[in-house]
């Protein structure tokens, strides 16, 4: 009998789970948005996660159903774990990864390290919030952002007047931080954790762009620090499943700024630069197999997001580069700041790698 | 445009030149004999490959034709040639892969180190052959065989009647090596050459059980006479793609055995072993892409061959060995004594290194 595990979403999270698959033996079923997907290689259904019977008929023809993306309504999943499929992370922890003002009341529970934060419904909330901060915050919606949408940096009540006439709006204190650090953790439903190494990203608008792996730099203290965070988020939300923590080096400690619960951008420089992918590690996680070593194979590796474009012309550009280069293309339409790809360079010193890494990734723009 | 390589046969190879595609973002396709084969994920027909309207309707649909075995007959090949499509490596290569009688006519004229051989076609000549070799002769039908399928140890032309009613055999010298090595290498049409690292193999009843790279204590000079080798076996013969060199170390140095013009299982071990995957490789090649580094990423890999079956349990149980354990499985029907997956494990220690791998592959079996 052949295990099938069931990845609702068809991006290149999805696409990038294929491989991790087929190594292991275990079938992937693709719930896709639309035909020609990123992960269409996999795809097996084409439909609306929206909806309870699309996601139900394709909940029945997998052994667990897990996620590419963050979107789908946890009162459907909650509805599915009723009739006994497996959701892996279940809806009760993907909640928080869902909507940003649960997630940072139930870290607050937690005693996790966080920006001052609040939720206003209110013009006078919000200028009282940017009145005991110096004048500045960032409001966020609570639901739905990514990749920089649904952040601003805000001065006055003005600057989300449009959001408030909606609902909530999420304030957060503008953290002064160093550098901005990710923390990738697993954990299985019997309750194994495995840590990934600490990395670096370097964020452009709001846009992940590159991550440094192992963040230069971090001391033993540091790295014990996010790992004890990591792993405590996991824990205390019953996260299974990868789950990625960015965070704000800052104030000598860190600071949590999102959560993901999936195989995230930060953690592709794995796939090459540890022993165990995200992807693989993920799946090993959502069906409850012993999880994989999470060593780093370099001493360095550096990945830089390629945008816009991914078409054979740019990928042999960047392969030109250097026969060091790693590339991965995500099959996608391209559009102007869309992510279409990246490439991975490992070796033994970081200038070199990321000058590599970085030439490549503009190499045929 | 997005590029498809078709692919003829759906075995293991063309399984695992499928994550290689998803990273180039180029399509695969492949030709399937059967339904439920272990690269269905991609497979776009099922067919005959011995007829030439299947061959030349997948053909049409591809933008550059490779393989997965060499099985296909080079007269419906060179028709493909003819009508435009893109053949790689050409029938005019392939042929020296299907044919070993061929193959050690074509090296002899190359003074490629071999064997003594002949090619007998009478009792008389066999006893000749056998009598002048110490009573003791390696006897093959010139094509079809495999993983020890073919190949026999003779002392007398009664141990082959049987093929010597059907044909042509090939005898050779009973090689007295030390070791056996492969030697992989790749070339594109433009002519472009990247060579492998050296690896030892490891045989049981003529099936490669065990691969370690790099080849432990090969010397600069060794390393140097394979990759010469090597190099002008791919030139010499016009090979594109990834060529494999089987070799015996023996007399001082080396001597040929077989060649396969594609990915093979000793080169299984590059997947995690170096920065460039044969499969990754050999598309490119194909493609006429720029090639990849082929640098060991680790002091040592090992790559154990599964038998058998790689259902769940056993990969499970292969995973538990160590986190360090990679498992690739292959979703094939299981049978004795057939390769059903294999498992690889890198490090900094050859003696662990092996004994890790050497546990996982045993483990649940």
């Amino acid at each position: 009998m052949t295990i099938t595990v069931g990845v609702v979403g068809g991006g290149q999270l999805a696409r990038m789970m294929i491989p991790a698959a087929e190594a292991l033996g275990v079938r992937i079923a693709v719930l896709a948005e639309a035909q020609n997907s990123a992960a269409q290689l996999a795809a097996t259904a084409v439909g609306d996660y929206r909806e309870l019977d699309t996601l139900l008929s394709f909940a029945n023809s997998v052994d667990v159903v897990t996620f590419d993306h963050e979107h789908v309504p946890t009162d459907l999943l909650a509805e599915l774990e009723k009739r006994g499929v497996q959701v892996r992370p279940g809806p009760h922890a993907l909640i928080f990864a869902q909507d940003k003002a649960r997630m940072r009341q139930r870290l607050t529970e937690s005693s996790v390290p966080l920006p001052d934060w609040r939720v206003a419904i209110s013009a006078d909330e919000v200028e009282e919030f940017v009145g005991n901060h110096a004048g500045e915050a960032i409001a966020k919606t609570p639901r739905g952002g990514y990749d920089g949408k649904g952040v601003r940096v805000i001065r006055s009540a003005a600057d989300v007047g449009d959001w408030l006439a909606i609902g909530e709006v999420l304030l957060e204190e503008k953290v002064s931080f160093s550098r901005e650090l990710a923390q990738l953790v697993a954990r299985s439903p019997s309750g194994e954790v495995r840590i990934f190494p600490l990395v670096e990203t370097v964020q452009k608008d709001g846009i992940c762009a590159e991550v440094i792996a192992p963040a230069p730099g971090a001391t033993e203290e540091l790295r014990a620090r996010t790992a004890e965070v990591a792993q405590m988020i996991a824990e205390q939300l019953d996260v299974t499943g990868v789950l990625a923590v960015e965070l704000f080096q800052a104030r000598d400690d860190v600071v949590v700024n999102e959560l993901a619960m999936r195989p995230h951008n930060s953690g592709h420089v794995f796939t090459e630069g540890a022993v165990t992918s995200q992807f693989e590690q993920h799946l090993r996680a959502v069906l409850d197999w012993p999880l994989g070593d999470t060593s780093l194979r370099h001493p360095w590796s550096v990945m830089v997001n390629l945008f816009g474009a991914a078409d054979h012309m740019r990928i042999v550009a960047a392969l030109e580069t250097s026969g060091l280069v790693r590339v991965h293309a995500y099959g996608k339409e391209p559009r102007p700041g869309r992510k279409a790809g990246h490439v991975v360079v490992s070796g033994d010193k970081l200038e070199d790698v990321r000058d590599i890494a970085r030439r490549a990734a503009r190499a045929g723009e």
